[in-house]
């Protein structure tokens, strides 16, 4: 869809892509290891997928989650797919530490604390598309 | 665990319950469809739990996305799993609506107008839990 921006290239940081989806690093200033799942496909809502394409979504989604805990090791994880503003389905994963700028609160909360949150390093920024494509190629294969 | 609430009884409505997760309602004030999915067992993430166990709860997540959709058409579905203050795994599956007080926001960000929500009636709120049950049995059997 024209007006739609994921249905566009992504101006963010392209870690893996196939024909079906792609994981991007949104390279956010208080959650610099934030990552999105964006479906390729113009679909608003999980169970407008068949079956056997949301446990496909969902593959990546914990491939993500996995890549992001091996390389980062955050104190959470949290996972959401809201698309109220922008409903073409995609996953927020985002690792969460107990001193960032909302923790405990949703990230689209209050604010706790100023952010202290440093940009990736090129080494972790690389280690983590290294460590994404070997876990999602691993769980799409499984 | 002794100090986490979702390792007790649900005080909330219970929709639907097996050996592996329950489906609660949590009767919100502004969002009165808003659904849960708690996990039976004290774990954390995830990819804490062997893939069978995530695809399982998956499952009912959609399940309950899928009945929700049914009962009362919603605008959009937002689906989230964060636990940033309750480290014991559990969906929100929350159905949106575009007058509703925080939307296109989500539900943990700025409010955007009064909210004009009320209660399900009794026929809507029994009509949700046997479409869950349906639903979420159909999925498991699948």
């Amino acid at each position: 869809m024209a007006d739609c921006p994921l249905c566009q290239t992504s101006p963010h940081d392209l870690l893996w892509q196939d024909d079906f989806c792609r994981v991007v690093l949104l390279q956010d200033a208080d959650y610099p290891a934030y990552c999105r799942i964006e479906l390729l496909a113009h679909i608003k809502e999980m169970t407008d997928l068949p079956p056997a394409q949301r446990a496909r979504t969902m593959k990546v989604v914990f491939a993500v989650e996995t890549a992001i805990r091996e390389v980062i090791q955050p104190d959470k994880i949290n996972l959401a797919s809201l698309g109220n503003k922008t409903p073409h389905l995609h996953w927020h994963v985002l690792p969460r530490f107990e001193g960032d700028r909302h923790f405990p609160n949703s990230h689209w909360g209050a604010p706790m604390r100023d952010s202290e949150a440093q940009p990736l390093t090129e080494a972790v920024r690389d280690a983590l598309q290294r460590v994404v494509t070997e876990r999602v190629k691993c769980a799409l294969e499984s």
